[in-house]
């Protein structure tokens, strides 16, 4: 089970119809929010009315009035590859992302620029947090999420199944607009502080960059996944 | 007086040559860092070495093993505007951008994608926290910030200065790859919860939208600044 909290991610929940145990909401935000009542009553969803102390003490300071019970979100594993084997497809494979609302950010991106699954190594990754559900506002509920053993092996069965591998590095000599969009692609961004793993670089097929004009020369790495995944939205 | 941390903060402070009164290393990372002890010294930089709880005490625990004090950073206010008049230039309004997170991605895009200055309303934004200097990452040494009065009297001398304005919204009509970027361009980016004000709505030269494919059609506002900067960079 897990917390999750704020308007959007509830709203996301309810309208992805899965895994709601049992919602609670703040009795100020119950007396002005007609249409998230109506929409609770459409969907004949029970719900509990708390004060905002009791609110407070179960969802911390961030909720909005709102709060809920959710199962653990589906994980997937290696089995992913199978419904990645069909095509059109698009996949993001995150190499050392860490930071709860780095990746909460990256779900949105995901969600909003159709890529159909992110990929994590089982180790050096962000888990899925309350605080990575929080700040994906929702789009958690609708982004297939698989932890693998190796992403190096991973990229080698995404081969075989067609896709053409975007690694990016501020060294790459591509940018992402000219890459062909009819291509199935698996785009790689790696750590911020260490960059995409030198195995990982030797296995791309396009090696890309995003040109900078500035004195720091890198990105939030939210912030580089989103001009990317923009760039090669299906 | 602001506290900074992080290697990579620390390091731009140094190269920007601006604002350090004070710098502290950890001795495990002064034992390991030689490039980093041959930047202090080339540049006659004093420091001191504490251990792991003394630094922890000071900055907390994601310095990794770099901290300093910092002047305060150099705010502009309404001035900024004779700066902003000579051309060509680019420039980030940001309509209730509250979260220190988002700010401090932001100040990355804006120094990466050379724009000139950050304005913000007095109200409803977020200060210059430590946190928004630490995520910057450096980008807040070279970042012009202003705090003005009102952000809808600053967008009317913009125009009269000769620029372009910019609004972002979903129901935007326009992508930002068809505009002229031989413009002078200022861009608008609103708060996660509310968008651009009215005000600014009708102010606006350009109404720009993110095409977006999924089922939460919203994404995180430092990744919409960079997806929009990115597009429009000098």
């Amino acid at each position: 089970m897990i917390k999750i909290f704020g308007k959007n991610c509830i709203r996301e929940a309810i309208r992805a119809n899965q895994g709601l145990q049992e919602i609670f909401i703040q009795e100020e935000a119950y007396k002005k929010d007609y249409p998230f009542i109506e929409l609770l009553k459409d969907k004949n969803i029970k719900y509990s009315l708390l004060n905002k102390k009791k609110m407070d003490g179960m969802f911390g300071t961030g909720h909005q009035g709102y709060g809920a019970y959710h199962e653990d979100y589906k994980i997937y594993g290696e089995e992913i590859i199978e419904m990645l084997s069909k095509s059109p497809k698009r996949v993001l494979l995150l190499d050392g992302i860490m930071d709860p609302h780095n990746l909460g950010a990256i779900l949105r991106s995901v969600d909003a620029f159709g890529f159909d699954a992110v990929i994590l190594p089982k180790n050096r990754s962000c888990s899925i947090t309350e605080t990575v559900a929080h700040v994906s506002t929702g789009a958690i509920e609708y982004v297939k999420i698989a932890y693998v053993n190796s992403l190096s092996v991973f990229v080698e069965r995404l081969k075989k199944a067609g896709y053409w591998i975007c690694g990016t590095d501020a060294k790459g000599t591509m940018e992402a607009s000219s890459i062909d969009l009819s291509l199935d692609l698996a785009v790689i961004i790696g750590s911020e502080g260490f960059g995409m793993s030198k195995t990982l670089g030797k296995q791309v097929d396009f090696l890309l960059s995003i040109p900078m004009v500035g004195h720091v020369n890198s990105l939030n790495a939210s912030v580089s996944a989103g001009i990317i995944l923009h760039m090669l939205k299906k």
